[in-house]
């Protein structure tokens, strides 16, 4: 079964958005036969990544389709439990796979409720009416303020640890310490309490930002909700623009969109995603951009999904291919537009969805490769792929029959600023690290077309070779990547594409995700007698009490 | 068989010191025969873990024994071989658990070589005559500067993924982009190329610092070597201090030493470990101090040989209970001592020494509980061990038929910037991240003798009990956490213990050492078609090619 993860509120089984105004309520009221996965209920609002797809569309729709709302608030739809976390079941019957990217996708949605909060005036509250636990806590800390109703039944809680034998794995570890700021010894008691934390306890240790009494609670939250969509400066009265569904096909081995084309090669266990350039000018006004046609947005949402189908239904493709067909002319067209109109919401929006999803390529557990050929526009946003890539290969001077112009690498104003890395660094900074003389150098050659030796010389290629030589090199270069374990190049890319300073994002995907990916692997949470196999069972797991 | 931890140069089977003033060389000269585990030959200089405690061994010895060493030369003992790495037949056989503490006591001792050249004043030189791979380059690039000849047989390599589907876990990946700035992607090609770089490409690079031709080579080594020496502020005339044999003796389920005695509980698997404070005064003298005897000296070597014991051959003890015994004044008085004469070469070394005892324990992969009762001495430095413990418990009040005080504790300055952690931040900071002002609080009650009550509303200690609670509750505590995954606690305390900021120490016990255990689990590596047991059979490995 292909995973989907496009959706629309139309199709929506487990969330309802309430708008109110300026504030929005996002209700989770998962339908416990809506499983992804035969036999698993969804029971108390516990969650799968069906149920997380349709969480990453209201977030991405409230951001485009809603200008006018300043405050979300995520409530529960039912009674007594806010969210039991992501489904046990599910979790014991997923493959290591599965799970690896399960946890990958619901840490970048938790993301892209914090960069709302931070970066688009869309400000989120947890309101937390009943039972919250493991994924569901994380979940509300996803939120900046949390509100716990004080009703000596709700509690806030972790309790993987005791229960499952696992980590939260959605970021909890590190946002409990890092952004909640809980002290260490007090969240290792927290995170060892099955029946979690609640009332003033859970506020003085700030696991919560204020407890409500019942009687005051439907108020109290519709206050703060108000209060914080008062802070927002996003416009009150602008129009939404409408996130219409992809153009999209599946064509035997490809997959093709509008302006993203994927080719797989099963054989050489390959993919190969193709981003085409603007087809024209950008729009003459700022109005007439508004649009889900207009180019950074269609090819940003495009790319975003094919990245989501590779990573979630191609395990086996372990290489990504990056090419680009077009007029580099008209890409630094669009990064120039982009730049010109920064301040406008909707612009805004666009350029911080740029920057998610060329962090999903960061965080892509392949092998990355660009080809920058004759005919390709590696130009300004669009050149930040091959600065994303594992390596990039340029082909120097034309091709005999080929009359287009030799390959050409430019950049724009975008790539020094625009698409921080998770780390907080461009890519270019990340690339030159320890060397900001050559950002400079870089810096300085803005709107350039950059030739390959040029490229090279700035550093801004790995390597570069003439049509003599390109066909075999680049073939090598595939089978010897192909030839590899994919392990250890997982492990390896997750080194060396995120150098120096560390961020609570990636200390999210890089430290907690892998010892909880360790974990994953280890009988005492997987085997036959593992905490996540034999949960719900009423049979106590066994572990092997060895620590390593 | 019990490893060992503690050796002495008279046993050395397979590094040399050979002192010439100013400057050390430290020549490895593996004996093939000398291994740890049956059946392995160590063959071109490659390690186990009996290679590695002599290198610790050496480290040491060169920091107390000789003041007047300002340089240090790595050098290979053979012919045309620097270090092949690891040995790999050792990896085949050796079981996750040593393998995983084998890796973490090689990154500490690579570490302890950049804490020589960066606090010490003893800087080290790699002079990589003969090829240098794996682990071998790691060894060199934990020193500063690395020298390579120019013989076109000579190399530099991470070998690791291409041969044996697994990381460079010595920190390789890490020091190569943080520490060198090798740039991303050439890192990438880097580690994916068996034979290596080597010549100008390897400075090109900033895989090594110089390569030096065949016929320069003796006397530019030399050269470099007493440069390096002559920048040190070590005394030149000054006597070491000697690191006599530890006072150890095992007796059943303990051990015990001088000032420091472990007991382990085998069915509560829970080892408990007292540290005892000074007999007495402080030297009367720094003259008098300058001894193996210095109680703060002893204190951390038998603490360190304890942890490395603990881990190294007791995995299923999975709980430390830390206890102090003794005279918080004396321990307030040596603080002291140490604070006056910080200046001092033996003194720094001492401070030093203790810092790196301190992250050993932030590193030991245990459950770690201070308990702080009537007649304990958690005092300034001996404090450090209940902040760097999971959960601190503090008895409130005294005990009926025990005439000792309340228990209490005291911080001293050295909780205040002494032993910061491998984050840079002291364990207070660490404690109260995002909270400076408790911090200051703490501060400003340096020298009080804080009762549970104030250390409690101080946010010093996790929990207090009286006398009626405290049996029950510290029982409860501890079968509780006995009943834990000891896999999840393991990923839980590496994620709780070090909030905010990374450094490179912490990436590599972090991000990198989580991948690579991760990796060590993964039938790629470890399965029986995987790498590492296939290495040197002539049988290729048979990788799954998904990726997850």
């Amino acid at each position: 079964m292909r995973i989907d993860f496009q959706t629309d509120p139309s199709r929506w089984r487990h969330w309802r958005l309430e708008l109110d105004g300026p504030v929005a309520n996002l209700v989770m009221d998962v339908d416990a036969a809506g499983s992804l996965f035969e036999g698993v209920e969804l029971k108390l609002n516990s969650y799968d990544l069906g149920v997380d797809i349709e969480l990453h569309d209201a977030i991405q729709r409230l951001r485009f389709e809603h200008p006018e709302v300043g405050a979300v608030v995520i409530r529960s739809g039912k009674e007594n439990v806010f969210c039991a976390g992501a489904n046990i079941r599910m979790l014991g019957k997923a493959t290591h796979g599965h799970k690896v990217n399960f946890c990958k996708f619901t840490n970048e949605t938790r993301c892209a409720i914090e960069d709302a909060t931070w970066n688009s005036g869309q400000f989120y509250i947890a309101a937390v009416n009943g039972a919250c636990a493991g994924g569901g806590y994380e979940l509300a800390i996803a939120a900046d303020h949390v509100m716990l109703i004080d009703d000596r039944r709700s509690s806030v809680a972790l309790p993987e640890t005791p229960l499952l034998a696992v980590l939260p794995g959605t970021g909890g570890l590190t946002r409990v310490t890092d952004k909640r700021k809980v002290r260490r010894d007090l969240a290792d008691v927290f995170c060892s309490v099955e029946e979690g934390v609640r009332g003033k306890r859970a506020v003085d240790w700030r696991l919560v930002d204020e407890v409500v009494p019942p009687s005051a609670w439907a108020e109290r939250v519709n206050a703060r909700a108000a209060e914080f969509a008062a802070k927002t400066d996003r416009p009150k009265d602008a129009k939404g623009v409408a996130l219409t569904p992809l153009d999209r096909r599946f064509e035997g081995d490809a997959v093709i969109y509008s302006r993203v084309r994927v080719e797989c090669d099963r054989a050489a266990r390959r993919a190969t995603v193709t981003v085409m350039g603007p087809e024209g000018e950008p729009p003459a006004t700022l109005d007439a951009a508004k649009d889900a046609g207009f180019w950074p947005l269609r090819m940003a949402r495009e790319l975003d999904d094919a990245l989501l189908h590779l990573r979630g239904n191609e395990p086996d493709l372990g290489l990504l291919v990056f090419r680009t067909e077009g007029d580099a002319a008209q890409v630094l067209a669009h990064d120039a537009f982009l730049e010109a109109h920064k301040d406008d919401w909707f612009i805004r929006e666009v350029q911080h969805f740029l920057k998610r999803v060329l962090k999903r390529v960061d965080l892509t557990s392949r092998s990355l490769v660009a080809l920058i050929e004759p005919g390709s526009c590696f130009a300004g946003t669009l050149s930040e792929l091959a600065f994303a890539a594992d390596r990039s290969v340029m082909l120097s001077g034309t091709r005999a029959g080929d009359n287009r112009p030799p390959a050409a690498l430019t950049l724009s104003t975008m790539n020094f600023g625009a698409y921080p890395m998770g780390n907080g660094l461009t890519r270019l900074q990340a690339r030159f690290w320890g060397e900001p003389e050559s950002v400079q150098h870089a810096q300085a050659a803005t709107g350039e077309a950059l030739d390959a030796e040029r490229a090279e010389e700035l550093g801004l290629v790995t390597l570069t070779y003439d049509e003599v030589d390109w066909d075999d090199e680049v073939r090598m270069m595939f089978e010897e990547r192909a030839s590899f374990s994919p392990d250890a190049l997982t492990g390896m890319e997750a080194n060396l594409r995120f150098v120096g300073p560390e961020t609570m994002e990636t200390r999210i995907f890089g430290r907690l995700t892998a010892w909880q990916n360790w974990i994953f692997q280890r009988p005492n949470a997987v085997g036959e007698h593992g905490a996540l196999k034999l949960y719900g069972s009423g049979v106590q797991p066994t572990y092997d009490k060895q620590r390593v």
